[in-house]
């Protein structure tokens, strides 16, 4: 917690230059109030942050560190856009806790550490309460469109029975990792081996399907989840290769659907959208034309949930957690 | 703040017996983890509240009390559900502070007290710090559709230019207030006195587009509004009466319009729906089909709203403060 650190600007570092660190620095220093004030990446180390994000005003004066300890000093916040396992970003989030600095990551697994990793999220959220500073994963993909989003719907309900989420994202639209995660180009044998090896998938769905299972109050006997592959004719895609996947995660109590969550990512998806449909007492169902656009939609999540971060209590934290003020 | 009180059970008084507050008593009964342990209401004093409250189950074994004091002994959050200005709550929160007993209402103008009332505000805030209780105003609208819906789906943008609310609602569906709330069945000069002398009109709408602005941290120079009657051919109005109204709330800042709250509720109203534009990066365009419930989704908003408020800390909050979780 470093509200008492919070001057009039946020003091803002980045862990991880990728495509979406790179988003996030030029939407950090686009943003008023946010001073970037270290960046981390071994592999860019030794070259200006500014250039390597090609912000396209010169050289920002900012040079990339190897060291995560050395880009965290002195920031209120750093934003770790690294891994998609808890494991792979613990160790930053010890550096964070040692320094004070509050921790806001893509890390998929990190938008519900309890489910996958119980044993790393208790340590942790101890590391955290140690060094007095919150710990959140989010993103638009956990963090928005299947959890926060149909949970925030659900709170205008006064009884919730079941809530399904439908999201359609045209792959083609997206970077080529997204491309290649969901196994576009594959035969059917590639893909359904890919999915064996854990290489292939949405990472981060049964974390959201969970979320919602927290936040309506009822704890689910079982979360099935699958992952098939969508092989269908689309543009660039050779017949009887695999488009692109659809991926469920399915939260059931006492026999009961209560929550479906239901993603499809494939090339040329036809009719791209998020859908949310709530059955209870006011039905709701709740369309989000064109759907919500996948990279901007993250670097927006990570970027709005600074404030509430930095007010929150010690702890690792989720979307649950996160105020729409700070 | 109630949190050390918590038990297995939240103790949960209601003051105000109107329709909602009948909707609301039944809602806390069917819902796990309430308990209802007071009501008051002068009008309605030594009744059985269940009877009252038409439950269908006999008699509740629980009397309505004249007195707001007596009805809140030992409960940890008081369901306010009685005026619409702050000066009508202020004595029951004064109550509430003394007990040290949370308040959520359905009182408009508390929903951002500071618009209107900043006196009253400050009034309240700090009888809500001494009492060491947390105060909101929320319900479907204001507190979800026109403010905490938009600013949720802001959080998934990276930069938000301008917002956009249109709210639709046939008032031949709602309850007979609403209808003459809007005005149906009026003259043209008959509504246009109404409105003039604040009989008439949806109460709110500038608390709504005051709360976007703050949530965008963006001070409005000024926030425009107006009230229009609606006149057109529909069932149960004679032609050329008032059918109901078109309320609108800007938010301009240097000129521009940062947010557009546009609100008909009229008899026979045409395609009832919600749906919110976000102009900015990534852009967002959401519908509601056939709009929010009202009624249910204020009784759906205040008591997903209780966790939230028993785990704040002390003071005035408004919905930029809730939580999906406690």
């Amino acid at each position: 917690m470093t509200a008492e650190k919070r001057g009039p600007l946020v003091r803002v570092a980045i862990v991880g230059l990728g495509a979406i660190g790179r988003e996030v620095l030029r939407a950090v220093c686009a943003r008023p109030g946010l001073l970037l004030t270290g960046v981390a990446d071994p592999a860019l180390a030794g070259r200006d942050a500014g250039e390597v994000a090609e912000l396209g005003t010169g050289p920002l004066g900012l040079i990339v560190a190897a060291s995560v300890l050395e880009a965290l000093a002195g920031a209120d916040v750093a934003l770790v856009l690294t891994g998609s396992g808890v494991a792979d970003v613990l160790p930053i989030v010890e550096a964070a806790a040692a320094q004070g600095v509050d921790v806001i990551s893509t890390c998929e697994d990190l938008a519900y550490a309890d489910l996958a990793t119980a044993d790393l999220a208790r340590r942790l959220d101890a590391c955290a309460r140690a060094g007095e500073i919150s710990v959140i994963g989010t993103g638009v993909n956990p963090g928005f469109v299947m959890d926060r989003l149909p949970l925030t719907l659900a709170a205008a309900c006064v009884r919730v029975d079941r809530v399904q989420v439908f999201r359609v994202v045209d792959a083609a639209k997206r970077r080529a990792p997204l491309r290649a995660k969901v196994g576009a180009g594959m035969t059917v044998e590639e893909f359904r081996a890919g999915v064996a090896a854990g290489r292939l998938g949405h990472r981060g769905l049964r974390e959201s399907c969970a979320l919602i299972g927290v936040g309506l109050g009822r704890v689910f006997d079982e979360i099935r989840s699958t992952i098939e592959p969508v092989v269908a004719e689309r543009p660039g895609i050779a017949p009887g290769r695999v488009a692109g996947l659809h991926q469920l995660a399915v939260g059931v109590r006492g026999g009961q659907e209560i929550v479906r969550l239901d993603l499809e990512m494939s090339v040329g998806a036809l009719d791209p959208h998020d859908r949310i449909v709530i059955e209870g007492d006011p039905p709701l169902d709740v369309l989000v034309r064109g759907g919500t656009q996948g990279d901007r939609g993250t670097v927006g999540a990570v970027l709005s949930a600074i404030p509430a971060v930095i007010a929150a209590p010690p702890g690792l934290k989720t979307i649950l957690d996160l105020t729409l003020g700070g």
